[in-house]
């Protein structure tokens, strides 16, 4: 029968590949796409190609960029005594969005994970301390996750830049805006009260 | 900033024409694809084109298929007096899971709909009636969706099929095996009602 066609079950894996999809939307996605015009077919393929040739990572923040350095790194428009951390590109791109930020970025692609093998070299953190030698950079705000990796990654950076005499911060983390107090679990409601600030 | 990406854009853009995704999943699918080894992009890639060039439909059945007639029209093992007729190559796959299914198919890739345009043409009906002429066919089985479009098909299909003196039959339309009758719609419950059959 048909599902038994090796191009069909390949585009099934490779659809299986992609975050959160299983067997089944895997396999909607692929007859999906099998209903599609060939020509917006190619298109599909050219363009997970196209995106893979021409995106890459920033060689000063490690961003994914399609220019070198990245249009945040070359921007005259952006302050440069700021740099903000985070784990992953997808994280650049929320702050980005918030559109409040106008410092820099430096984009670990992971947190510290010394079981997995995962050390300060993987993060590059020597491209961050780089960055901080001309004392141009007076802050950097740490936005790891608020996981216990996260929380790991942004304690032993507090250590390496502070070393350097550059101010480190971590986001705040506490009940979100538009949350109602009731429906905050209560880790996030005791860092939300040792975070209270004055009115 | 890279959100601006042209590249990134077009990725996001094409993962958006799979059914039920967003632009929030879409953007995660294209970080999860940056973020793969590129060979492995490039496989997705091939993936996708290699399909649309090797999978096609049966000029008997009209299923999808990797070969021409597909492996069940080619078959010596499935029962050829019976065809069952479904909406898409999705309902053809679901019966093959089922597994109690021996016959051939004839596949619909739509339903009538004569305000979109869509007549008895393009669901080339005739090839199903050509299939009835040489009398080995007993049996059309419609297995269209239930819903108003499907229903309609059905019933046309039924009128067209039977004046050629072949039996024509709907699968059965009640409560899903393993659910509550608590559970059932009230539209489900009376089609259960009426199809009842005697224990």
């Amino acid at each position: 029968m048909f599902t038994q066609s090796p191009y069909f079950e390949r585009l099934i894996e490779v659809f299986r590949n992609l975050p959160g999809v299983g067997r089944k939307s895997a396999e909607r996605y692929a007859l999906h796409l099998l209903s599609m015009a060939p020509e917006r077919v190619y298109d599909f393929s050219d363009a997970i190609r196209a995106a893979r040739e021409h995106i890459s990572w920033c060689p000063i923040c490690r961003n994914l960029t399609d220019t070198s350095p990245c249009a945040i790194c070359a921007s005259g428009r952006r302050d440069r005594a700021t740099i903000c951390v985070v784990e992953q590109p997808s994280g650049a791109m929320a702050i980005e969005k918030g559109g409040s930020y106008r410092g820099l970025y430096h984009v670990l692609h992971g947190v510290l994970d010394p079981l997995e093998g995962v050390g300060p070299e993987e993060l590059r953190l020597d491209l961050l301390l780089k960055r901080l030698e001309d004392g141009e950079v007076k802050e950097v705000i740490v936005a790891t996750n608020a996981t216990a990796e996260g929380e790991a990654t942004a304690l032993y950076l507090a250590r390496r830049v502070g070393a350097q005499g550059v101010k480190v911060s971590r986001i705040a983390h506490g009940v979100p805006m538009g949350g109602g107090v009731e429906y905050a679990d209560s880790v996030t409601l005791a860092r939300a009260l040792d975070g209270r600030s004055r009115l």
